[in-house]
């Protein structure tokens, strides 16, 4: 990665663009990309820019330049600087695998630039073979004598010592405590298997047969306190019909799956995605 | 049309697919095309046939010769024969044209063989002008007082009047009362736009808004007793992304309604729909 | 349209976003949205801004404070300003009118502000009850005598005299002349009835058919001197099957043709498009 | 599997598809599914009937009690009977492995019933440890001194060897023999990276690049004597925009070449597919 990536949070004012960029250019940088979006209802203002540093500016010498712009606008930023490490991702997942092969398949083969597969843990033995193929890390971690917060804990533990900075629910089949959820939040993108606000809960494409929809999706999405009901990053569609058995939605599913959670890892670490009350603003 | 179709409903049994065929073939008839479905949950069998009737077999003659083994089966049916004239439809709709002015330039222009639009009713005036300009009829049924149950009353007589068979709600933003609903079961196709199970009820894309999805969709289904829970016939879905308004998901979402509402309409006059329990079976 | 346009081409350079911004900014401008690209292969320059023009701010004071900077970094631009009346377009068809159709009724509901409908012209009568209903001037001018040349000098006074600015060919199904193409260049734009490069040229429904793809497409594209190798703005695809026919595949088409040619129309009134070489710019 | 499918090609005639259901009847078979479609150009009838044998009826007899009909009718047919042993595949590649991949873990997945992966050659190495992982034999069968058709020939003694019956070509980038395109007609699978007739032959993602279309394709088809124009059995798009690069499109293209070729080598070991000239019948 060679271009840096400021993303701003702020009221929304006459002039943030422009001044902006007037920050970026005065410290040597050139823009190559940026994208704005204000929303309607909270008149918060969200901005994404992209732009090669120029020569000898250090991320140091950026935000003490940048400093007074934000504190005079009351931005709140984050920054990515262009020869930042590449942020490590850590994957959860259960008894099913085909998402964890897929996010794995993808790291080993350069799709996600900026992110490198960090471990897999899993409350199952399922995902062990593939992660160790792939020269990844697994530990395993059951919910032993029912106590899943003891295991929620020693899972932490993994993500920490691994030094995750995005965890990956690929299918991991366990609610998350609240700690969990705020300790990594808008830090853990999770998979859905349903057209989300529809089949919330469990077993969607049971309920998605009863119901007899003509098309099944997938939602991935930020984790929250509250099931299934995190911001929305990316959604699809599929066609089914009266002929498909449960059996065949859960297969087509599965290619829904893995295209939109991997949609979802590769707009969080290009940095395209930013949070705002509910939803998510995605600069794609 | 030059082609009869029978539609079958049955306890499954062995043997019903060549029992049937062999009826028809016996009575002279050369089956085109035939489709079958046996729901697992029911274990109720499903079928369409297309026949070419053969020289000189006339409806009479074929329902005569059928009635043994439909008897013997348990077969519930309905034929419409080769000759059977057009089927009627009635349009309703109330102050949004869109699937209005879709529906007649498609009647107008032979998308829908089969069928011919009758008549367009409504509680506003707005599509007056497109349906004389379509010369078709058009009435205004307004509801007077508040007394919805009247003018409801009043529709009917409409309807029956034309001789309309088929029901079409284009955005018609009425409820329809138990009465109207169980003269007109398996008969009335709705449009609702979202995508069913998602968004039921009122303002669904001010819905979709709130919860920031990046799908919008579509839905049309048989009307039935519990809004926006009848059957579905077809549904389709657009991205959106949080760059849209309301307005921009409400003109985004007319395409989809538009679609998906005229692919009803067409796969019941063609007698490609059947109702099975809360579902439907579309043999497309 | 309450805010103003800037569209802006030239060479690649360091600052090029931060100086325009700066422009608009100096001249009490506030910038809503800014979108951005490189072509990678020509190192030309794209940008798009859309701003409040701020009290006061004039077109003609704008240009003038913006003219250094655009001689400066050799900037070819176009501006629409904030208070700039709707642009009058030409529909030009033959026979089919469902793209006519299409258009009339999303210029009567609003769906294209910046625009409005100037006038229907064909070599056939078709489209003349749908234009008058619409309330929009209708002119036939048929070939006569096969003198394609002159029919087409009468078809030019006719845009000429009507003051339109944008050129749609909704299923126009005449070549245009060289000269036709220079004089409306980036501002005509044409229907194809096939997923280009695919099916070029003449019955692309019938080659779809003879080749037996499981997706039909439209594209809508610029016109240029080679017929259908314009710039490509829009394209959707749908799925057929062995089961249709021709005359399905037209029918499927239709819905494909509409929505893709209101695509390219909406963008292009809404400033959306820029021309680069073969391509499209679109930012949307 | 625990359906017999028989799959039928024949001159069209009255009555076949009575006939054919009165065969499987009087044999004790019950007809679960049966679909049919007549060529209108060539008039060639085509049908796939699923039946359950029914207790004691072997495939033998069943054939011998067919044989009248079929000689009768001039019936060309196969028969896949409820007990046949799972049939063998061979996967061909080359560098590229996001097809392999993909096609390993479904088989190992139970995605593919009625089929097991029987080998992998290849003309590289790539794909070696991700066969190895899965427990299937990988073959490295390079082109030594640029002799191409003695590695075809060494390579279709590893296809016989492995008792082979589809080959699946998961983007190995070699022409084949005519000798080899005979020998594996309608049973050798290509997955092409490109919409189809669009951009055959080499580097489609290029091409498309060049030409500047707002949708990509994947095409799978049985290998034929002509490069890229054998009968197609799936297709899919996916949008792209002018911000992506020709890489980008090869990674978004990826994700339609896994599902594509995956969708055809799924419907021809379900027996859905038919050869009908240039083109398929897909019974899905």
């Amino acid at each position: 990665m060679s271009t840096s990536r400021l993303l701003i949070e702020c009221p929304d004012a006459r002039g943030v663009v422009a001044r902006v960029a007037a920050c970026i250019a005065d410290a040597g940088g050139n823009i190559l990309d940026a994208d704005q979006h204000t929303d309607a209802d909270t008149n918060q203002f969200f901005m994404r820019v992209e732009f090669e540093p120029g020569p000898g500016l250090t991320e140091r010498a950026f935000i003490d330049a940048f400093r007074a712009t934000a504190d005079n606008l009351a931005i709140a930023f984050r920054l990515r600087w262009a020869d930042a490490p590449a942020r490590r991702v850590a994957i959860l997942c259960s008894k099913s695998t085909h998402c964890l092969s897929d996010l794995l398949w993808r790291f080993a083969n350069g799709d996600f630039p900026g992110g490198e597969a960090a471990l897999v843990v899993s409350n199952h033995e399922a995902g062990r073979s593939l992660a160790e193929h792939a020269g990844v890390g697994f530990v395993h971690e059951p919910i032993a004598d029912g106590d899943k917060s003891l295991q929620e804990q020693r899972l932490i533990g993994r993500i920490d010592d691994a030094g995750a900075d995005l965890i990956v629910l690929a299918r991991y089949m366990q609610v998350l405590s609240a700690d969990f959820v705020e300790r990594f939040r808008s830090r853990a993108i999770n998979i859905h298997h349903s057209f989300l606000p529809a089949f919330a809960g469990a077993r969607p494409y049971h309920q998605a047969f009863e119901r007899g929809v003509k098309l099944i999706g997938a939602t991935s999405h930020y984790v929250t306190e509250d099931l299934d009901d995190g911001p929305i990053i990316a959604q699809r569609t599929a066609r089914v019909s009266h002929r498909d058995t449960v059996s065949d939605l859960v297969r087509k599913g599965r290619d829904l799956e893995r295209v939109v959670l991997a949609d979802a890892v590769r707009l969080h670490l290009e940095d395209r995605v930013l949070v705002s009350g509910r939803k998510t603003v995605v600069f794609d």
